[in-house]
């Protein structure tokens, strides 16, 4: 951690028209990855919301899932739709707009204005497709802390976000302590399990079974592997909700037909229902970021940097943490978070723990979830009262 | 049912060498299916084990499930392994061949010798593909009865099968009571989840992405939809296992490699498994057979023909059942066999309910468990001895 102020980089490109600010980083400020190659130039794209305090002192991150970007909160300019956390962010929510100065950034990798496989590589001229090197969630966010920096903010009062988003809390709060005076993260392990693992590959090989992937190579190309990438998000979809949702929800219930169609039409409403998942995300997301953004999360295993024990990730942190999970949670299960509280607790950490009961599986981080509204604004009431901000 | 002796149809074919014995029915014996349409002639492939005793009492038939076959207790004639039963079904074993005559066929749609969607359609001369009729599990078992028919016998001892096995042997007990002395079915349900519904819509959408899939019509290309077909088994192939035994077994646990690769190739163990079961399931199965199986189990309902009572589908029934359920099946949960289990009770059938514990998920029908063997042998005992079998 810099003990000394950051230092102010200067954005070196305008900020982009459809991508929100975005702050580059030249060939002299490479990012070097865990993989030990550098990446370089780097540009990030962001949004922020409400005004960050003449202290400094009100910033709260919020971290995107696999298939977020930096829109947690204003439309988003490709689909029109409200922000992806537009529930829990804005003036008066419980992340109040009107008090923080919030930050959501797109993850190295992405495909929504950070560098990823689809930019330019500068060294070909080209695309970088499967040229583009291999990210962590910790090389995420040593990116992120680069775009903190320019912004000349030295201590985050909060970082937070669900699912991969909480991986890269937890990230910060081991990579940053001094710098994350709070963390929340949401519907997320300290490690991906091996199931995770399990579907994730399964969406990589719909997507490199499609001939128009090309080796990754389909920039220039009229086709790109959207069949490839529809079946993955299709796979996806059904982790981020919970049987007895989807039961509650679909059931059998048929499309708007009357009776079974005896063919391979879309008979019953999930059925729909996933198809148009898939079709809508090809839209809007790149199918070499979902390759390696999946495989980021594979990667995650926080206790392997610190000899396998999850606490020493934490030892002597002055971070105030809070855990939270969902009952029906299947995909990053409440035993999964306890065990980065236990963690949190062996190490001394100041951490509480709530599970919050919800029959929506995964997705309930995102959706309409008012003890989730108010666990976190409690928190981070908590924190900036603590910390002395109005 | 038939209250008189059953017919005696004659073979139209010799048994095919790989598929073991088969009985063909002509069109002057047609299969009338729930979609109106009728399929014919009509091949039924199928393997026996055991002596059918003096009286034909003796016969068990033994269902299987989506990508299962005849092949129960004997060598795969194109894998070379060993019965996908082998550890129930022998000599000596649970359903012991030393006592009786066990049955197994290839359901229609299938693709190991009876008719589906790979046979040539006599109307045009050429493969089927997708103008093979939609069948439902009535309809398997429909044609199942054809072949018991064929065989000469009238009522089998015990009718059993795990997953879409089980759905076959709830429909046999439903549709001809009379014929099945007693039925077992495990790790299943009477009707098919949304949850389910989706994990195969995910696989027929990854076959159907397949450009080598041509709409169905691949039969005479050199290349068929293999990698839409490998996907479709990873995806289900996760659902059959539980996230514990995901973790016990592999965990986060790397190939034979040292370290991360950070690339694409398979870094983890469980990728490399999951690999390894797309690749070698497309060697033995058809895509389309794929397509029409797992529509027939989305379409399950066997309430839906009872005025929405499950309980009416078993009405008056004499029919002894054993319903076995595993706790970590999360695909066919203890909950759905539960149901059927209570219907039975409102039905006043004699009915016992078995919930074994393992951590192997839906597969541990397949797999070798004790208490699974135990509960086989005492139920079809019992149900032996009451009838008066030796």
């Amino acid at each position: 951690m810099p003990e000394a102020q950051p230092v102010f980089l200067r954005p070196l490109k305008a900020p982009a028209e459809n991508t929100g600010s975005t702050v580059a980083f030249g060939t002299d400020q490479p990012l070097v990855l865990d993989s030990g190659k550098c990446l370089a130039p780097l540009t990030i794209a962001y949004m922020t919301y409400g005004q960050l305090n003449a202290a400094r002192s009100n910033a709260v991150l919020v971290c995107h899932a696999l298939s977020g970007d930096q829109f947690v909160a204003s439309r988003h300019p490709l689909t029109g739709k409200a922000g992806w956390w537009d529930y829990a962010v804005g003036p008066g929510k419980a992340i109040d707009t009107n008090r923080f100065f919030v930050i959501c950034t797109n993850v190295i990798g992405g495909c929504m204005g950070t560098t990823g496989p689809a930019s330019v590589d500068p060294k070909t001229g080209q695309t970088y497709g499967l040229g583009f090197p291999l990210v962590t969630i910790r090389d995420m966010v040593r990116a992120q802390a680069m775009l903190i920096d320019a912004l000349g903010i030295d201590q985050l009062l909060a970082v937070t976000g669900g699912s991969m988003g909480g991986m890269q809390t937890l990230q910060w709060a081991a990579s940053y302590p001094e710098r994350v005076y709070s963390a929340m993260p949401i519907a997320t392990a300290a490690r991906h399990s091996a199931q995770n693992i399990a579907f994730n590959e399964v969406g990589r090989q719909a997507i490199m079974a499609d001939p128009s992937w090309r080796g990754g190579d389909y920039a220039r190309s009229a086709v790109h592997p959207s069949k490839g990438l529809a079946v993955a998000r299709m796979a996806a979809h059904i982790t981020y909700l919970s049987e007895a949702a989807l039961q509650r929800k679909f059931g059998r219930q048929l499309t708007d037909r009357n009776a079974l169609s005896f063919g391979f039409d879309a008979d019953f409403q999930i059925e729909s229902y996933l198809r148009h998942q898939g079709m809508t995300f090809v839209d809007r997301f790149d199918a070499n970021s979902y390759l390696y953004i999946t495989r980021a999360m594979d990667y995650f295993d926080l206790a392997a940097d610190y000899g396998g024990v999850l606490a020493e990730a934490f030892r002597g942190t002055k971070t105030r943490f809070c855990i939270v999970s969902f009952t029906s949670d299947w995909l990053f299960p409440t035993v999964e978070n306890k065990r980065v509280a236990h963690a949190l607790n062996a190490a001394g950490a100041n951490v509480s723990f709530v599970e919050i009961e919800s029959d929506r599986g995964h997705d309930a981080f995102l959706l309409d979830e008012p003890q989730l509204f108010d666990t976190m604004s409690g928190f981070l009431g908590a924190a900036a009262a603590v910390k002395g901000i109005g």
